[in-house]
C-alpha cells in the first residue's frame, strides 16, 4: 500500500480524523433544561464554590492538551502549527483508541518559549493533563519544565519520556535475551536532542553507567568542552556521560560498543561500524522512517538483535505502547505529574508483558495492537503514583 | 422534574458532557500508517506547501473554539474559567446536537482583554471559526473586534448577537399578528450590556427607528450626558437611541412604548408598567431564568403578544435557534467572518419558518427542536455571504 497516497485520500475523505461529540442525549426541552440551562448553572455554582468538583462535572479528569508549536515535526521539521495539525489529530485518535483518553489539539502560531508557557497555564481549566508534542529542543525542556511548576496536572513531552520509555524496554529485555548487565554495558546514543536526552537519563535511571554512555550530535561524540553543544541540555549530557572523555565520530564511538540506540538521521551507521561493536550487539535504530541503519545490513554487520520505529520490520519501537497507557494511569490517580519513578514503572510494565518464554531476538517489545498493553502499563503508572514517597 | 438536582446527577454520572472522537478506523498497522506515521507525513506536507489545503486535510472547517474568560456566565456572573466550564460543554454539545458543527471549550484563566485576544489568536489553526461566550460588556466588544480584525475566520459573540438575531425574528413575527410597522414603534430594551447593544443595532438594520428606541441601564433611561454611562457601548448607544432624550425610570419608558424587550434582571417590570404601554404590546422579557415579568403579569397588564427565555411558558426566545444555523452557513461558505447582513439573513429566515396562517400570539418563533431550523437559517448565511458586495 502507497501510504503517503491512502493517507491523502482518506484526510481528504474524512475531512480530518477528529470530531467532538456529546455524551448526553438533547432529544427534548428536558434534555436541554438539564444538559444547558437553567439545570448546568448548578455544576457551575458547586464548581465555583468547591473548585475540585471540576473533575466531578465535567469532561476535565479524562481531557488531555496535546500542544505544539510545530516547530520539530515528524522528521519534517519546523512546519510550523497549522501544517502540524494533521500529526495532532492522529495523536488524539491515537489516545482515545488506544486510552481511552479524550485528547484535543492545542497548535499554537508563536515559538517563543514565554508566550507558549503563558498560552497553555491560561488554558489549563479545561484539561486533565498536557501532552507536549513534536516542539524542538532545547526549548521544550523549558516549556515542559517551568509548565509543570506552574500547573497542578500531568505536563508530559511525548517526544522525550514516551521515547525514553519505550525505547528502555526493548533494550531491558534484548539484555535479557543477550544475558548481559545493564550497568556494564557501553551504550552509544546517536541524537542529542528531546528524545536523546530523556533516554540518557531514563536508562541512567534504570541503572546503566552513564560514565559508560557516548552520545553523538551531528559533530560528534559530546564531550566537556567540545564545540558547537547545542542547549543546556547537551551541556548537561557532556557532565553525565563518557567519563573517558572519549572524542571522535560514530564510528569511534560504535567501536567496542554492546548497544547503539538511534533517534537522529536515517542511513548514519554502516554494518562495518556493526562488526566493530561486542559480540550480542543490540542495535535500535529508531529514526523515522528511515533508520540510522536499515536492519538487513545491521544483520550483515552481526547485530544480535534489532529494533527500529517501523512496522514493517520485527520488534517495532512505538511510542503508542507508551503515551495512552501512561496518560490513562496518571489521569485515573488523578497524578500532579508524571514522575521518575511513573516512567520507569511504564518500562518495566511494558517489558514484563513478554514472558521469559516468549523471548526472542525478533520480540523483545509488545506489538502495538496488543490489547494488554495500555490497561498494564496504565496499572503500573497509577500504582507508582500512589506508593510515591511524599 | 428538578432540573438543578438531575442537572448535577447527569454532570456526577457522564462526568461531563464531551469526548473527542475519532472518525477514522485505527484496528491494525495498516491503518495507524495511514491515520498516523508514516502517511500522516504526506497532508503535513501538502498544507505545508498550500495552507489553504487545512480545510481539506483536517478537521477545521468544521471545529469552532467556544471561548470564555467565565467573566459573565448565564445570570451567575463572573465566576471564573473553570466555573464556567459546564456551560461551555454544554453549548459545545449544541453545537454538535443542532449544526452538526464540532465545537471545543476554551475555557481562559486571564480575564485581561489583551491576554485574551494574544491567546485566541495564537490557538486559532485548529479552529475555523470562534464563538466568544459569557465574556462581559464592555471588553466583549473589544475582543470581538480586534480578534476578527487579526484573523480570517469567523468571530462571532454569541450573547450579542445570537441573542439579537433570535429576538428581533420573535419581534418580526410579533409585529406581523399586531399589524405594525417596525419603523413606527418606540421600543424600549432593558439592559445595555452586550446583548442589548446588538439588539439595537439588529433593530435598526431591520427598519427601526433608533431615535424611538429607549435602552435603559440599571440608572434609568440612556440619553446623552447622562451619569454613569459604561464602556463605549453605552456612550453609543446615547447618540444612537432617544431622539427625544428622555431621561428617567423604566416605568417613565414604557409609558406609551409599543414593545418591550428585556435582557437584564428579574422582576424588573410590573403589570401597570405594562398597562401604559400602547394598545398591543409587545412584551419579550429574556432575563433567565426569571424574566423581568412573569407571563401572567404581562397579560393582567394587556399584553398582546409575550415571549420569555424559558421552555415552560409559550414562544420561548431560546438562542439556540440562532447559533448553530449561523456558525453551520458560515462554515459552508467558508466565511472569513459573520456580516451584519449573514445575521439579517438568519433573522428573516427564522421568522419566515411559520407562514402567516400558523402564527398566532402563542407562536411567533420556531420552537427549539423544530428540524427545520439550523439547515434553513444555514443556508440563508451561507448565500448571504456568498451574496455579498465585494
Amino acid at each position: 500500500m502507497d501510504y503517503y497516497k491512502e493517507a491523502l485520500r482518506l484526510h481528504e475523505e474524512k475531512k480530518g480524523k477528529i470530531e467532538v461529540t456529546s455524551k448526553v442525549a438533547v432529544d427534548n426541552l428536558n434534555d436541554l433544561s438539564v444538559a444547558y440551562t437553567p439545570g448546568v448553572a448548578q455544576p457551575c455554582i458547586e464548581i465555583s464554590k468547591h473548585p475540585e468538583d471540576v473533575y466531578k462535572y465535567t469532561a476535565k479528569g479524562n481531557m488531555v492538551a496535546i500542544i505544539t508549536d510545530g516547530s520539530a515535526v515528524l522528521g519534517l521539521g519546523n512546519i510550523g502549527a497549522v501544517a502540524a495539525i494533521p500529526v495532532m489529530e492522529g495523536k488524539a485518535v491515537l489516545f482515545k483508541e488506544f486510552g481511552n483518553v479524550d485528547a484535543f489539539p492545542i497548535c499554537i502560531e508563536t515559538q517563543d518559549a514565554e508566550e507558549i508557557i503563558r498560552i497553555a497555564k491560561n488554558i489549563a481549566p479545561v484539561f486533565g493533563g498536557i501532552n507536549l508534542e513534536d516542539i524542538a529542543a532545547p526549548h521544550c525542556f523549558e516549556i515542559e519544565r517551568r509548565l509543570q511548576e506552574a500547573l497542578d496536572i500531568p505536563v508530559f513531552h511525548d517526544d522525550q519520556h514516551g521515547t525514553a520509555v519505550v525505547a528502555s524496554a526493548a533494550l531491558i529485555n534484548a539484555l535479557k535475551l543477550a544475558k548481559k548487565t545493564i550497568g556494564d554495558m557501553t551504550i552509544v546514543l546517536s541524537g542529542a536532542g528531546s528524545a536523546g536526552t530523556a533516554i540518557v537519563k531514563m536508562l541512567m535511571a534504570l541503572g546503566a553507567d552513564g560514565g559508560r554512555i557516548l552520545v553523538c550530535n551531528s559533530k560528534g561524540i559530546i564531550h566537556k568542552g567540545m564545540d558547537g553543544l547545542k542547549g543546556a541540555n547537551q551541556t548537561e549530557l557532556a557532565e553525565m556521560t563518557n567519563r573517558g572523555q572519549k572524542s571522535g565520530t560514530i564510528a569511534d564511538a560504535l567501536n567496542g560498543a554492546d548497544v547503539f540506540i538511534g533517534v537522529s538521521v536515517p542511513n548514519l551507521v554502516t554494518a562495518d561500524m556493526v562488526r566493530t561493536m561486542n559480540e550480542g550487539a543490540i542495535v535500535l535504530p529508531m529514526a523515522n522512517p528511515t533508520p540510522e541503519i536499515m536492519p538487513e545490513d545491521a544483520k550483515r554487520g552481526g547485530a544480535f538483535i534489532i529494533g527500529t520505529g517501523r512496522s514493517d520490520f520485527p520488534n517495532q519501537i512505538n511510542n503508542v505502547l507508551a503515551f495512552p497507557g501512561i496518560f490513562r494511569g496518571a489521569l485515573d490517580a488523578r497524578a500532579t505529574r508524571i514522575t521518575q519513578e511513573m516512567k520507569v514503572a511504564a518500562v518495566h510494565a511494558l517489558a514484563s508483558l513478554i514472558t521469559e518464554e516468549e523471548l526472542h531476538p525478533d520480540y523483545i517489545i509488545p506489538k502495538p495492537f496488543d490489547k494488554r498493553v495500555a490497561d498494564h502499563v496504565a496499572k503500573a503508572v497509577c500504582a507508582a503514583w500512589k506508593n510515591r514517597k511524599m
